[in-house]
């Protein structure tokens, strides 16, 4: 073991429990063994192989019956990807059915209709936990619907949005993919049987209706054309896991910056056993926040790898194939361990509309000039009022006086702002828009999800 | 100009006219200057200014009507992306009506408004060369639907294909291509009005009204909720571009590979006025099909920032947005060259069914040792069919003789394949499977093509 | 002009004049025929043209003289890269001298010889503005020696560090790059004459003394053997401006992030001219700040494209090689545009002491947990000392005690540690390493630039 | 195990014994111990902790003697990512000693110096294989100096090169990389030891003197100021490997374009075990140099996720720095692999010079062109025989004519080359000053290689 995403130490940042199975060894070589199991049947079907072949096989083709150790030891000795295997499996099949097994399939068949079953597993995985983020989010956005805090542009404090109105577009951003993992279904959840170079030569008359049978019995769409080099299902898939992932890592970011002790807004909620800094006892750091977005960067990397890699050559090229052999499990167990944070993440967010408030209000008021603004230009003509207006606020700023004391000191712009109007502004900021987009994204989510499985695909 | 894709002795590598006249700076500020049109009319209708206003805004808001060196001298003087715009505007039209445009807008909405808008003049150009890509395509398959070629894997001769189901595999990459771009129009084609910070701050209580209004004349959805500092609608868009662009560098590649004077399978016709190389006068060189390769590779990178760039903070945040100003007009001219340099190269592709032929039996016919091995498979068993096959040919290999003499030479095959059956199967290639994986990708293709507009979206 | 990047209105945001001249259509041609004289010139030398035509042709190939309408359709009907030059060449020379030039001379002769120019350019650049911001940066570090300011990690705010600390990891950062810039010199400026394959075969015998001969006219090394596909040379330079670039994007980040109004220690002078925000006038956006964030971006993704492109066939290979074509001069604009915002962003950097013992004691002191653990850990030993510690400043915290009140409470601290002694910790934070730390990286840089050129190479 | 690049199937094909050694969990934490034990060492030295101590420490800190389980399972339950090794120790240290380990140190300490002596492990390697492999090309560049092979020009048959000119454009690149190795070194090979902040506040008096030790123990340069979010040491080492691995990876491409059977120059030597193709026998699969591309593909892209994350905020920042965690050992382990692979590879590199030249001579004299225009345009001037050439060698290829032929069939141009000279040409094809380069780049290498030391640094 070499790789620190599986030391004993710290895998639990690089994957979660379900993926790791799925991609251990042994979940890998069962999976493999099931398309093998696959493949026998669906050739004993056509008469391709005895009945009596696929079912022996389907009975000892598993990993707990397999010497891995041979395996290995064969699979560096002939440096071919599958014959270890197919040698391993010769030790357990009885002698007249080890010819039975593997016939005429090739790598690519195996490892392509086990990438389409991973990606069986990795949509289902995504699908449940965007749905269950999506919906702490939903609450969230509902819960503070209202919450007045700074809208930030280029890291400055401008006018008041609602904390619902910023956790409602990330819910806004997890529903679109979903329906992006729901449209490419079809695209991904298909087999391949392709043989040596992708015409099924090897089954004669009965290329197709094997195949056809195999991807039925995996549960898995036929592919009208084999597709050894065509890897954009692959590709898709990978870059959708990025796209996800960098929601994500937006979501975690956004935590990150906001739970700064100068601002406070947001407070991700440790652990009481978490120990943020030891020589630093009163640190509350953003851990899950902050990995989001360090996952984020990997992912994105080993998708763009495998789009990168996409540019093959002929009927096989290793040279971008074999790119998705690392690269592939690394997106799928990475998006799961950044789904997992974000559902622990937003599960138990803190937010504070005391530190909210007391952020925008640090401005002396000055949030409220676009208000001011607006109000000014229905009696100034928009001209007048941006040209009375920013004088008298950088000139008041400069004076350390607030914005209510700016106006009032102006008679120009006093005389079309009351005391009262200024007041129920500062007092009141006007984020009713805000609020009412929450709605909107609220209620549509709301009409979907009823409308939608809990499981997928 | 600095820039050496628009120089004026190469531009056309790096773009099309139709998309360089969207992109000039007439053409973009053209564009522009519609949305600003479209938002004074929304809001005439919904009472926020008059209706006179919004009717001279739409008479004099017209580039050729603009001082550009001013509007440039003074986007440079105030640092800010539109100002100098609104002072062009003011120039020309009258005093009381220049107040009433841009009222209470942002950057961004004209921006990411116009990414829309440039997100269906972009998708229209993708759908129609597509489609046009893929009816050469699919008649070259059916054309070459039993054109016997090598198949190769790892750069090796294997067994034989046909040049059609390497087309097919093609056509069908792209049919999915048509499909995604199908599906993510209610995403892409969503206009902005967002105000400072997303709330729609400035027109009260009339916000959603006047967005709904906005995005109507503009012949886009209405966004549900602001979406400034979520990109996922333009990452999604340039990730496809890069995917479709990845597949016509496979295209690219493969013609460029298979035209070799070693291989010499397909040939890009050149114009008779193009010159391969001044030195070396016999050479004929695939410069269209190399050049796809080229822009796959620009125009991936590109994606892979805007999907970086999309982790973007709070309500606005120019770190990763303004990577989209530079980038994603790039992805959409460069995407636009690689379709036409496609669509030029499917149509004229020479195909040379006799030197397919040559490379297949250079082997010696050796190419069709799997189809032996499925044979004798039958008789001896895989594995030691396996096992004979694999001696007798390599030391028939060595020996320097072809694959009859080889197996009839060796009476533990010779008397499970008659001489007949060999010179059948040297003699007619079996590839029945890849001609009928034409058969069914067409089939698909045609039935769809049926049933949808030539027009996007 | 379709590229945003050279219209009127936003060039400046990404490139400089300077640079732009070099690149611009007449700045490129301009050097492509100093190229050509120089290798009339070396022809001449070694006996394979005549001098008058060398002579001729050193005076009439500028491109002053050139129709370069004629040159760019010349261009597009031939499909080749320097035909229509070399058509236009001929309009301008003598008929008997017309021929001699581009003797024997193929496409990447001039291209390769270029960025071997472009980089001589773009080195000197770099040198000079690096060299400019780490003098402003030394002298902001020594100014700031002794600053106190809050340490961040994961964005909490931890012990005390100084201003001038933090300014002296970018300055060495700085030097750092200057080694590199210097150290790589006589891989870069290595001149191209390879002919057709590389082998110079037109000039017979006389091929390495007239590439010799050419490269020494030019101010360029010779480079041994021709690197036509061997890219590292274009790659490391392309390498090394992203990595400049990305210092200089962590600088803008920071700056960014500083000026966040609820932080306030760094601020962007802005010009008076400047607006920030047309809706809210109070506003001050850190522009060049964050404009270095996204040119990094940009720089560093085209580099990436440069190394992937590096993996090339043969004697030529356009799929890898035309990506320098766009990709390297948009390095070394955007790397320009990068090196000129920083030089004014560090000149004219606001650094707000005042915000900065400000935001330190927002903390209530607690930044000054570490060094109470280190005091108490010399009497209490570390692990008593941390457990203590951790417990009295979680209590103390949430009941709302400053540390001083914290510790003075709970007796097992107090006990070792005088009331005094917490006093004089509070007011004078102990960053005595961090100011030796400048003292050591302004005196080695000190030395260094003593000892070096003003000018590069 | 959930990485494939681990498993006990694959983990050879993606890393190499020595380094997998290097980077398993019980080669960092004894590496990490190590560190701890020279801290300690230090801190005793300068009076912070007591002697004794630190010869305990020095003792008891050894991965054999920790329960890793235990760590393990602290780490998670603390979520920090040394508490678990500290808690560890605390079970094997005396009570009064177990204190002073890790004494006012963080994580980065650990894991930044670990990195420097990670590089200076892998720096080792990559030294002695580049070396090794430089030999060896070298050793075929002077073998093949003057055998013919064809040069290739955009996948077409050009000029004449030789095949040892090819492989000294493989080793002079590599020469440069040596250079590159050599002289990073110092800014490379540099501790960390910066406490909390950077500031080494801990030490009070004594942080300098301490760092200054430590790094003299650990054979580490002082880094003069902490490097904590300066990470420009790791990008540079990072983006050489991948310069490195991309010229590897070029090699590797070449290589396996090369042994297609069509043109069969090149050939790697597979073992006498390896089975290239189970369905189809007679293949012979460029496996390993195939891989070199794949694993080039893999490391370019870890190393721009280490460029890209090296925007750092503050003093310490989870979102880039916790990239290099998985990404920098991913470097190392398949650099370290290609490294391995291309030893193997040139090592037993078949080269066929009668393939060579078969290839060249299929296109019927044509190669030879440029050497026909370079003598006809000594008597007709380069433009009218360019012209007479162009047209003849058109009409000459069509009629299926050999050079010859085309030339004495046109009287224009056989009155200025002679029968013979045209025999004497296609009989000894000139490439001299690729020999010439040859030698050259031979000199320098080896008096480069004289004076170098066989280990690095």
């Amino acid at each position: 073991m070499s790789r620190i995403a599986d030391s004993s130490m710290y895998a639990h940042l690089w994957g979660t429990d379900e993926l790791r199975d799925h991609f251990s060894e042994a979940g890998r070589l069962d999976a493999w063994l099931d398309i093998l199991v696959a493949l026998a049947d669906a050739q004993a079907k056509n008469g391709l192989i005895p009945h009596a072949a696929a079912a022996q096989i389907a009975t000892h083709a598993h990993t707990d019956r397999l010497d891995l150790d041979y395996i290995a030891a064969e699979t560096r000795a002939t440096s071919h990807s599958t014959l270890g295997l197919i040698r391993g499996l010769e030790q357990v099949l009885p002698p007249d059915v080890s010819q039975y097994v593997y016939y005429g399939a090739t790598v690519q068949d195996i490892t392509d209709t086990w990438a389409a079953l991973t990606m069986k597993r990795m949509g289902a995985v995504a699908w449940r936990d965007l749905r269950a983020i999506e919906k702490d989010l939903l609450d969230m956005a509902v819960r503070h619907r209202s919450t007045v805090m700074a809208g930030r542009t280029h890291g400055q404090i401008g006018s008041p949005i609602t904390a619902g109105f910023k956790i409602a577009t990330w819910a806004d951003e997890i529903r679109r993919h979903l329906h992006r993992l729901r449209e490419g279904q079809t695209r991904w959840l298909v087999g391949q049987l392709a043989g040596s170079v992708g015409t099924l030569a090897f089954f004669g008359d009965h290329g197709l209706a094997v195949r056809a049978d195999y991807c039925s019995l995996l549960g898995l769409f036929d592919p009208v054309v084999s597709w050894t080099t065509t890897r954009d299902r692959v590709v898709e898939f990978s870059l959708l896991m990025a796209m996800i992932a960098t929601t994500l890592a937006r979501i975690g970011d956004e935590i990150y910056e906001l739970q700064r002790p100068e601002i406070g807004e947001f407070g991700e909620a440790g652990s009481t056993a978490a120990v943020g800094s030891i020589t630093m006892p009163h640190k509350r750091n953003p851990e899950g926040s902050e990995h989001l977005v360090t996952l984020g960067r990997l992912i994105r990397s080993h998708a763009q790898t495998i789009l990168d890699g996409s540019v093959q050559s002929h009927e096989r090229d290793g040279r971008g194939w074999k790119v998705e052999w690392v690269a592939f499990p690394e997106i799928c167990l990475l998006t799961g361990a950044s789904l997992r944070i974000t559902r622990d993440l937003v599960g138990s967010l803190d937010v504070d509309p005391h530190a909210m408030r007391r952020n925008l209000d640090q401005t002396r008021g000055y949030w409220a000039s676009e208000a001011v603004l607006a109000t000014l230009a229905t009696s100034l003509g928009k001209h007048r009022a941006q040209d009375a207006l920013f004088s008298a606020l950088r000139d008041g700023w400069s004076a350390g006086r607030d914005l209510k004391e700016t106006i009032l000191s102006q008679p120009a712009l006093a005389e079309h702002l009351t005391l009262e109007a200024i007041e129920e502004l500062l007092d009141t900021p006007p984020v009713h828009a805000a609020a009412e987009m929450v709605d909107l994204a609220v209620a549509r989510a709301t009409t979907e999800r009823q409308d939608e499985s809990d499981e997928w695909p």
